[in-house]
C-alpha cells in the first residue's frame, strides 16, 4: 500500500498546491492554492488530501500515520503568517474546516467555522476586537455548528434555545441578541450537548476540536445526502474528500464587514456582467442557508465602493485565469476584501449557451471547447414549456426567479412525501420555508420548488438550477404551516394536495393548473447548435406519432421520424370503439369490416406525418401492444357489474329490472372477452409482430394505410421516405413472414397509383434473441432500430412498471449505478447492442442502424451509440437538441 | 446447379441401389434395393430420387429434365422382368406408386395401388386371371384411390356410392360385391370425378396416370399431415421424398392370397419371436386402415404353412442383415410370398430396451450401439403410471393393447376438438372408429387413443406407440355415434366430456377416472442403464422439493438435488397463513415474528431432504416468486366483497349488518394490501434475490433453516453437501450482497453447533444479463445453475403462460422448429448459455456449472449441455433415466 510509507505527504499548504491537483486536494483546495499563488487576498491555510480520506476509511476510521503531525506542522505555518496562535487566549487563531471533493458538490458537505474558540479564547477575541458581542456570537455559532455536525446533536435543539432569547417579531434576523442573552445561549448550548451526549462535554481543547472536525468532514463523505448527490450526478464513490483548514476572516464584525457570492457572469441568463449577492455584518452560512434575504452585488458599489472596485478587478482576473465563468465566495472584514473560494460556476442551460457563444466571440475559447462545455442535459430547461402569456392567471405570490421554466403540481410540504407521491406518478411542488441539504431527496423528486425565504444562491436555488427544474425562492408573503399542511398567502389558503403553478423564469406563484406554451429559441442557441451539428456524425431523429409533434420535432432539428407508434392513433374515443369492434370480431369477415373503417383514419394520420416530414425519412412501427390494452380494464368492468347488480337488487319496476339485466348481460359478455385476452405477463405476451402473424389482416390494413398515404403525399407535392418497422422480432422467420405481407400490399397499392416509391422494411431489435441472431435477421431487414427500453426490460428481467418498488433502493445501495431505463446499462444491455450491430453489419454491411428507445435522448447513452457506430438516434422531440449536442460531444471526445 | 446437367440420373432400378443410399432413394427405396440384391422375393421396380422431388419444387412444380424419360426407360425394364406390358390390354403390368422419405414417416405419405388399370386393361386382367370380379374390384379401388389422392376428390363421395351397393349388415367387409354391382360402382366413381373436377375425366392413358401419381407423391411431401409429422418429430423440411414404382402383386386374388405385416421381434414387449398380423384375400391398405380386424401371424402357420415357413426364414435373414428389429410388409399372391418392404421397426420403450439388451447378449451388437439405439424419450413410457391393481375397476370394453401405459381423460371424438381442449389444459382421450393420417394432429394432442376397429399395426397403434402414449385399438363392442357425440358399450352410454381410463398395456377400457401406480423397473432396464451410466460424462440430478420426491429421484438414479424450490414449502394451508402474516407485516418486528414461526417448518423440510440425499449434493434455492403469489387472488377478493355487499343490502338485523360490515372491512383492507403488491409483469418484477435485497430477514431465516437442518442431519448420521442458490441474479453486486448475509448466518449457526460444513454458495443464471456478465458474477459464485426456463422467457421475450395462445401456430407455420420450453433454442438461448459458461470459467476455472430448467430432461438439450461442458443437468425425478441415457448418447456421439 502507498499509505504504508511513514513519510507520505498527507498535508499541503495552500502555497504548495495548484489547480491541476484537484484529484488530490479537491476542487476547493486546488483553487485556493491556485489563487494563493496568484497573489490574491486568500486567508492562509492548508489542505489534507483526499488520499487521507480514503486511508481513513481503509484504516477502520483512523487517521493514517503522519497525517496529524503534518497537520499540526501546517497549522504552525498559518500561525506564523497570521501572527496569531491556535488556542492562544491573547491572540487566538480561528480556522474554518471545510470539505472539498474533486468534483464540486455544493451544499452537500459540512463546513465548520470559528474553530479554535473556547471559554478562554473567546475572551481573548473580545479583548482583541473590542467587541464582546461579536466574540460571544461567534462562539455560540461555533458551539451549535460543532455540536450539530461533529457531535451529532439535532440543530433544532439549539434553535429552540436561541428562539427563547429572541424577542417576538425578530425571528427574521438574529443579529439582535445582546451580551447577556448570548452568555445564556452559550450556557444553554453546552448543557444541550452534555445531556444529549450523556455526559460528554463540548471540547475546550482546540486540538481536540480540530481532530474531531477533520473526522467529521471525512464522515460527511458518507452521509446520506452526499451519497444521494453522487448517485444523482453519477459521481464515483471512491474519490474521497479533502479537508481545507483555513484562517477565519469575519464578515460579521460590523457594518463595514460582510460576506457574499459573486459570479463573473449571470448564471441564469449568461449576461456578461458581475452578478451576485451579499449581506453586511454576516457570516457565509447566512447567505447559503437563505435565512436573511441578501442584497444584489451592485448595491455594494454604493455601500463599499473601494471593496466593490477591488472585487470587480479580482473577479475579472479569475475568469481570465480559468477561462470560464467563476463562482466566487468572498468576505469583507472591516473593509478588507478576502477571497475564500472560486470555482467554475453552475449555470442554467440558457446561460451556459450564452456564455459559451460569447466566449468564442471574445476569442477566449474555441468552438470545440464551447460545444464540449455545455452539459447537454441543461438544454432541457430551454425547451420546457413556459406559462401561456395568453392565459389569465391568478398570482398568489411573487418570489425570486431562481431557476427558469414553468411547472404545475400539487402542493407538498414534506420531502419524503414528495418522493413518495412522485414515485406514484403524481406531479408535486415542494413548498418549504427554506431548504437544507437534508431535503435533497425531496428536491430531486419534486417537479419544482418554492421557498418563502432565501435568495438566488440559496440552497434551493442552486440545487434546482443544477437539476434544471423550475424554482421560485424568497416568496416572503407565504405563511407556511407544516403541521397543518397549509400555506396562507393574502386571502388564499392552499392545502396539501392543491394545485399551483410556478413560473421559475419570472418568480411568479400561480393558482391552480395553468396552461403552458413552448419557448422560442433565440440566436445564441441557433449559433451554438449549428456549431454542434457541424461536429457530429450521428443523425438525430424524433419519436412522434402525428403531424403536430413531427413539426415540433422538425423545428427542434430532427432529421426524420425514428419511431411513429401507430397504436397511439387508435386512442381517440371514436377510434377506440372501432378498434374494439376489430378486436372483439367473431370471425375474419367481421374483423376485416372493422379494419376497413380504421384504414381511412390511419391513412389520414400518416398523410399528415409525411407532409410534415417532407424530404425526411419516417419510420412507422406496425401495431405493437397486446390487444387487451385497447379493451376496458377487467377490474373496472367487474366493479361496474357488481354495482349494477346492487342496483338490480333495489330495482322496483319491471322496466328498470329489464334495463339493468340487459346492461349486466352485455357487460358480462364483454368481461368474458377481456378475460380471454388477458395475460399474466403482457410484456412477454401476444404483441408486436406476433399479432401480425396471427392476424395478417392487421398488417395488411396498416401497410395499405401507410403506402396509400405516401402516394397521396407525393401527389400533394411532398418527397416521402417511408420506412415500415416490424416490432418485437425474435426469429428471422417472423420478419420474413411479415415482410412478405408488407411487400405484397405495397406492390398492390403502388401499382394502383402507378407510382414507384422505395419503401424500406426493417425491424426493432428489442429482444435479446434478436440481438443474438442479428446476422440471420439482417438478411431480411433494410434497417435495424434498437428498442432499448424493451431490450433493457428483457435483458435485465426488469419490468419498468414494477421495478419502481425496488429500483430506488438498488441505486441507493449501489447495486446499480443509475436507473437503467434512463441511462443504458452498457455492461449488460450494451453488450447485446454491440453484438446486434456487429452481427447485423457482418451479414449486411450497408444495414442502416439506429436506436429509438428513450436512451436516444440521454447524453451518456448517445455517446455509447456513437461509439458502436450507429447511424442515428431517435428520441422525444424535446430531447432532440440534447441528442444533437450529445452526439457532437461524443464525436469530439472520440477524436481526443 | 447440380440439376442442370441433362444426363443427371434421377431414376434407379431396385437392382442399382443399396441401403446406404437412403438420403437419395428414401428409406423404402434403399431397403427394397438392398432386398433385391439379397435375392429376396421382391416385385421388380424402380425409385425416383429425393433430388427429383427437391428439383420439382425448385422448378415451380415441374419434373426436372430427363426424369420422365428415365422413368419410362426403367418401366421398360420392369416390363421385361415381369413379361407384362404397361397399358397392354393383353397382359397388363400394374404398378404401385409409393412415397419414401429418408426418414420413415409411417402413414404420412400417400400410396397408390393398381396403377395401370383402365377400361381396356381391366378386361385383360379379367381374362388373364379368369376372375372378372377381382379385376373390377381392383379397378374400382384404383379409381377411388386415384380420384382421392391424385385428383383431390373427397373419399367420402366414393364411400357413399359404394355403400349404396352394399347389402345392409355387410358394412364390416367389402369383399362381397359382385360383378354387376362393381360395374355400377365403377361408373358411379367416374361420374363423381367428372362432376367434382368440372368436366375432367378419370385418365384412361396409363402414362398420364403414372405422371399424375408421381406429382401427387411429390405434393404429399408438403401436405398438412406430413408437415405436422415432421414438426413433431423434428425432421428437416428440405429432405424431400423419393417415389417408388413397383410391379403390383395381389393379396386379394382369393383365399390363397393375402397381405400382412411382420415384426422380427415383439414391438410392444421386445420378446424374441416373429410378431404380426395378416388378412387373407385383402390388399395392404385393408390392414393399415384397420377396416377388417386381422389375424395374428401364428395362425398363418395353420392356414398356409409353406408360406409361413418361408416368411420366418426371410424375416430372420433380414434381421441378421440389418442387425436390428425389422418391420416387414408382405403379400401372398396365390400362394407365392412377396416381400414389399422392410424397415427398422418402431417399438415401445420396454421393447427397445429388451431388444437392445438381448442383441448385446446374442452378440449381434455391442453395448455402445445398444445404448445409442434406444430413443431416450421412449423411457418415459416405462416410468409412467399404470392402473393401480388394488383398485376395483369397471371394464367398459376390451380391445387390443396397442401401446402401453395408463391414461385418464375426457372422451372426445373430433381431432380438432382434441387439439383445442388440450391447449386449454384438458386431458382428453380421442375415441374413433379408426384413425387415418388426417387425424394426426388429434392423436398428437390427446393423452391416449381408443379405436373400435383396427389391429396392432393399424394407424392409431403405430402412431401412438411412436409417440409413447397409451392406445387401445379394435375395441369392437364400442358403438360410436360421432354426430350425437356418444358411444354405447353394453348398458353404458358415454358422452363427449365423460371420463374414461385406458390401460394400453392390457387393452382395457375403464369407466371414469381410475387411480394409477408407478411400475417396477425390471432387470433389462437396470442392465441397460448401467451400461449408459458407464458411458456418460454429465452428472444427472433431480429437481425435488421434499424428502419423498427426493427418494423417488434417488431410486431413478439421481446423483443429487439440483433444485429445491423452497417456496413450495410454504404452500400448505397452515404454512400459507404464516407466510401471509409475514408478507402483510406492518414493520420489521412483525415480519421477523412471522419468520420465526416459519423457521422450524423449513428446517424440518430441509432435514428430510438432507436425510434422503445422504452423501449427495443438495442445491436449495432461496425464495423466488413474487410475494403476491402467496396472497389471495385480487379478483377473487373483489368478487367476495361484491357478494358481501349484496348480502349487506338484504340484511335485516343489526347483528347481521355489523357482522357483514366487519367482514367487508377486513377484506377491503386485505384487498388494499394485495393491490399494493400486484405487478403488471410479475415475471419481470420483485422476485428472486430482489426480495432478499429488500427483505434481508427472509434470506437470513432461510439460511438459518438450511444450515441448522444440515447440522441436525449430520447429528443424525448423514453426510450433507448443502449448496445455497441465489435466484434471479442480474448484477454481481446482488450476489455479493446476498452472499454476505448467507455467510454471516452460516458462520453463526455452525459455530453454535461447533461444526464445520462446506456450504457452497452459487447462483441461478436465468437472465440474459447474468449470462452476459458471467465473468463478474463468477467471482462471487461457487457454482452456476442455468435456469433455462426463465432464460428462455427473457431471451425470447416470451411468457410461457401467455404464449400458448400463439406458440402452436408458430410451430405449425415453421416460425419455430419446436417448443422452446421443451427443447432449448440453441440458436438464441443457447448462445447465452455458451457465453455464460465460457465467461464463468474464464473468471473461475473450477466453477461448477449445471442446468436446472426443464430442458435438463430433454434429450436434444442434454446433448447441448454436454457439448458446452457443463458438469450436470437436473430435471424432474421421472425424467432422470431419460437424462442419464441422453447424457450417455451425447458422450458417445461426441467421441464419433
Amino acid at each position: 500500500m502507498l499509505y504504508e510509507n511513514r513519510d507520505h505527504k498527507w498535508v499541503y499548504l495552500f502555497a504548495e498546491g495548484n489547480t491541476r491537483m484537484k484529484a488530490l486536494l479537491g476542487g476547493k483546495g486546488a483553487n485556493v492554492a491556485e489563487m494563493t499563488n496568484a497573489h490574491l487576498p486568500v486567508p492562509p491555510g492548508f489542505t489534507i488530501t483526499t488520499e487521507a480520506c480514503n486511508a481513513y476509511y481503509e484504516y477502520d476510521r483512523q487517521f493514517p500515520e503522519g497525517m496529524w503531525s503534518q497537520s499540526q506542522e501546517a497549522l504552525g505555518h498559518v500561525e506564523g503568517q497570521t501572527e496569531k496562535g491556535f488556542g492562544n487566549p491573547e491572540n487566538p487563531l480561528l480556522v474554518s474546516v471545510r470539505s472539498g471533493a474533486a468534483i464540486s458538490m455544493p451544499g452537500m458537505m459540512d463546513t465548520i467555522l470559528n474553530l479554535g474558540l473556547n471559554d478562554e479564547t473567546v475572551e481573548g477575541l473580545a479583548t482583541l476586537t473590542g467587541d464582546r458581542r461579536f466574540a460571544l456570537d461567534a462562539y455560540r455559532r461555533f458551539i451549535a455548528m460543532f455540536g450539530h455536525i461533529v457531535m451529532g446533536v439535532s440543530s433544532e435543539k439549539f434553535d429552540r434555545v436561541l428562539s427563547r432569547y429572541k424577542s417576538a417579531g425578530q425571528a427574521q434576523s438574529d443579529v439582535v441578541l445582546e451580551v447577556p442573552q448570548l452568555e445564556k445561549v452559550i450556557l444553554g448550548y453546552k448543557r444541550i450537548i452534555f445531556s444529549d451526549r450523556r455526559g460528554e462535554e463540548f471540547p475546550q481543547n482546540v486540538y481536540d476540536q480540530l481532530r474531531m472536525a477533520i473526522s467529521a468532514v471525512f464522515e460527511s463523505w458518507n452521509s446520506r445526502r452526499a451519497i444521494d448527490y453522487r448517485r444523482i450526478h453519477n459521481i464515483a464513490e471512491g474519490l474521497g474528500t479533502a479537508v481545507n483548514v483555513q484562517a477565519m476572516v469575519f464578515g460579521n464584525r460590523g457594518w463595514d464587514s460582510g460576506t457574499g457570492v459573486a459570479f463573473t457572469r449571470n448564471p441564469a441568463t449568461g449576461e456578461r456582467d458581475i452578478y451576485g449577492e451579499y449581506l453586511l455584518n454576516a457570516q457565509g452560512e447566512d447567505i447559503v442557508a437563505g435565512i436573511r434575504t441578501p442584497n444584489t452585488i451592485d448595491t455594494l458599489a454604493k455601500e463599499l465602493p473601494m471593496v466593490y472596485a477591488q472585487l470587480r478587478e479580482i473577479t475579472a482576473k479569475l475568469e481570465t485565469h480559468y477561462q470560464d465563468m467563476q463562482d466566487i465566495e468572498f468576505t469583507i472584514e472591516q473593509g478588507k476584501l478576502w477571497i475564500l473560494q472560486t470555482r467554475t460556476g453552475k449555470r442554467t442551460g440558457a446561460a451556459a449557451i450564452h456564455i459559451a457563444v460569447d466566449m468564442v466571440n471574445e476569442g477566449v475559447i474555441d468552438k470545440e471547447t464551447a460545444v464540449l462545455r455545455v452539459d447537454p442535459s441543461l438544454l432541457d430547461q430551454l425547451l420546457h414549456p413556459m406559462i401561456d402569456p395568453a392565459v389569465d392567471v391568478t398570482i398568489l405570490a411573487q418570489g425570486l426567479p431562481a431557476s427558469p421554466g414553468a411547472a404545475t403540481g400539487r402542493v407538498v410540504f414534506d420531502p419524503d412525501e414528495a418522493e413518495e407521491l412522485t414515485q406514484n406518478g403524481e406531479r408535486v411542488i415542494l413548498v418549504r420555508h427554506e431548504t437544507s441539504p437534508d431535503d435533497f431527496h425531496g428536491l430531486a423528486a419534486a417537479n419544482a420548488v418554492l421557498t418563502a425565504r432565501g435568495g438566488m444562491t440559496s440552497h434551493a436555488a442552486v440545487v434546482a438550477r443544477g437539476m434544471g427544474k423550475p424554482c421560485v425562492v424568497g416568496a416572503e408573503s407565504l405563511d407556511i404551516n407544516y403541521e397543518e399542511g397549509i400555506f396562507q398567502v393574502g386571502t388564499h389558503e392552499m392545502r396539501r394536495g392543491d394545485w399551483i403553478t410556478l413560473d421559475g423564469s419570472t418568480g411568479r406563484v400561480l393558482l391552480g393548473q395553468v396552461a403552458t406554451v413552448q419557448p422560442e429559441l433565440g440566436g445564441p442557441f441557433n449559433t451554438f447548435m449549428t456549431w454542434a451539428d457541424n461536429m457530429r456524425r450521428l443523425q438525430v431523429r424524433a419519436n412522434a406519432d402525428n403531424g403536430v409533434d413531427a413539426q415540433v420535432a422538425r423545428d427542434f432539428g430532427a432529421e426524420g421520424i425514428g419511431l411513429c407508434r401507430t397504436e397511439h392513433m387508435f386512442m381517440g374515443e371514436e377510434r377506440l370503439a372501432i378498434m374494439r369492434e376489430m378486436i372483439l370480431a367473431e370471425d375474419l369477415a367481421a374483423r376485416e369490416f372493422a379494419l376497413e373503417k380504421l384504414l381511412p383514419i390511419q391513412r389520414q394520420d400518416f398523410l399528415e406525418l409525411f407532409m410534415a416530414m417532407d424530404g425526411l425519412p419516417v419510420t412507422i412501427r406496425l401495431l405493437d401492444p397486446p390487444l387487451h390494452e385497447f379493451l376496458p380494464d377487467y377490474e373496472l368492468l367487474q366493479g361496474e357489474i357488481a354495482e349494477l347488480k346492487l342496483q338490480l337488487n333495489q330495482a322496483k319496476s319491471f322496466n328498470e329490472i329489464d334495463h339493468l339485466l340487459k346492461q349486466i348481460w352485455s357487460k358480462e359478455q364483454l368481461l368474458r372477452q377481456v378475460e380471454r385476452l388477458r395475460e399474466a405477463n403482457p410484456m412477454l405476451g401476444h404483441r408486436g409482430c406476433r399479432l401480425g402473424l396471427i392476424h395478417p389482416e392487421v398488417t395488411e390494413m396498416q401497410t395499405r394505410a401507410i403506402v396509400e398515404a405516401s402516394c397521396e403525399a407525393r401527389i400533394a407535392g411532398a418527397r416521402v421516405m417511408p420506412e415500415i418497422m416490424i416490432p418485437l422480432v425474435g426469429m428471422a422467420a417472423e420478419l420474413v413472414n411479415q415482410r412478405q405481407i408488407v411487400e405484397r400490399i405495397a406492390d398492390e397499392v403502388l401499382s394502383t397509383y402507378g407510382m414507384r416509391t422505395e419503401i424500406k422494411i426493417g425491424t426493432m431489435i428489442e429482444l435479446p434473441r434478436a440481438a443474438l441472431t442479428a446476422d440471420q435477421i439482417a438478411q431480411h431487414a433494410d434497417f435495424f432500430s434498437f428498442g432499448t427500453n424493451d431490450l433493457t426490460q428483457t435483458t435485465m428481467g426488469l419490468s419498468r412498471d414494477d421495478s419502481t418498488r425496488f429500483l430506488p433502493s438498488y441505486i441507493k445501495a449501489g447495486i446499480l449505478p443509475h436507473d437503467p431505463f434512463q441511462t443504458l446499462d452498457q455492461d449488460g444491455v450494451g453488450q447485446l447492442v454491440q453484438t446486434g450491430v456487429t452481427k447485423g453489419r457482418e451479414a449486411k454491411p450497408n444495414l442502416k442502424i439506429g436506436v429509438c428507445g428513450e436512451h436516444g435522448g440521454d447524453p451518456a447513452s448517445v455517446a455509447f451509440f456513437d461509439q458502436v457506430g450507429m447511424e442515428y438516434v431517435s428520441c422525444s422531440p424535446f430531447r432532440v437538441p440534447i441528442a444533437r449536442l450529445a452526439a457532437a460531444q461524443a464525436s469530439l471526445r472520440a477524436r481526443l
